[in-house]
């Protein structure tokens, strides 16, 4: 494959390679994926890779999963002025969307819970909480509940992901479910442990 | 180590073969366990091993998940005659009692979502709908819901048990947080679907 001659300065490179990695992980799987495909994706040498990355591929897929997880995590719509309960449909729809189209950061982030690497469940749990705090501030208005509220969020985000395999892998359910159910769960959820 | 030169019959063999891999993998865990160490804790050479799993450890690991959601499943108090108010707490604290005494079989179904095998993924998802069906025993009267409805109650699951991990191993929450959330999101869950 041809290498293109273009310089970047580090901030960019890095980015560039993390987004062509996270590509590569998306389609593929942490098991096959090599750090060939992810060059060859990228346009550069392999040992440019482990410049960026001398961890090689467990480094460079914890750098695509913080990515993938800021990108989600970016899509909660938090905005202020209008009620939680336009938002949360909206936010709902948002994310059902996107694992209809696949988007390659949910994928990423759907195959992370099967790769064993503490340093990758740490991640999950950490992005699964910042989340939750999104989510805290359209229901509780704080960023900063108690311990209760950010585990039931968290807990509420595994039951989601739990809802869209049904929906997306097995096809027991339908879109209209899911998003139902996504809508329909949250309130009592909340309602557990908001008034304490 | 000293062989036993007990005999066993064929299904008592695997049985007790099963039955010291199941320790065997819930104080280590599927990377780190090898099949000397099962061999060593069954008292048994390491060839018997392969005559009763050929496939070697994913094979016997795959049998070792089986037994522990049988376990687990059979927990389940769908006992008649008593209020589904009543067995719920019940229920609730007998698996939030079995995560409390770190129960081997629970900790092999929990190892299992890092396992990245599709039949690993295969038997969780069959036997979560499994306890999703004696749930449904108690709270809809039938072991055989319509689809959103075993949805709903494996998502349940799920969320159960991240609330575990939070009490567990982070210690963000208490044994009583997790008792109290369980028992108060199952009503509203289920009634999400079953009015459909």
């Amino acid at each position: 494959m041809a290498r293109s001659p273009r310089r970047l300065a580090p901030d960019a490179r890095r980015e560039q390679l993390v987004g062509a990695a996270l590509e590569a992980f998306a389609d593929g799987s942490y098991e096959r994926v090599g750090l060939e495909e992810v060059a060859a994706r990228a346009d550069v040498a392999r040992p440019l890779l482990y410049r960026y990355f001398p961890g090689g591929k467990p480094e460079l897929f914890v750098a695509v999963l913080e990515e993938a997880w800021r990108r989600l995590v970016d899509q909660v719509d938090t905005g202020d002025g209008r009620p939680v309960t336009a938002k949360l449909p909206a936010n709902v729809a948002r994310f059902v969307g996107l694992a209809e189209r696949s988007d390659p950061a949910l994928r990423v982030v759907q195959q992370a819970r099967h790769v064993d690497e503490p340093r990758v469940r740490e991640i999950t749990r950490d992005a699964r909480r910042a989340w939750a705090r999104s989510m805290a501030v359209n229901h509780l208005g704080t960023a900063d509940p108690p311990e209760p509220v950010l585990a039931v969020l968290t807990g509420y985000l595994a039951f989601g992901e739990v809802l869209l395999e049904e929906w997306r892998i097995h096809g027991t359910i339908t879109r209209a479910d899911v998003e139902r159910m996504l809508e329909g769960a949250l309130p009592p959820l909340v309602g557990l442990v908001s008034a304490h």
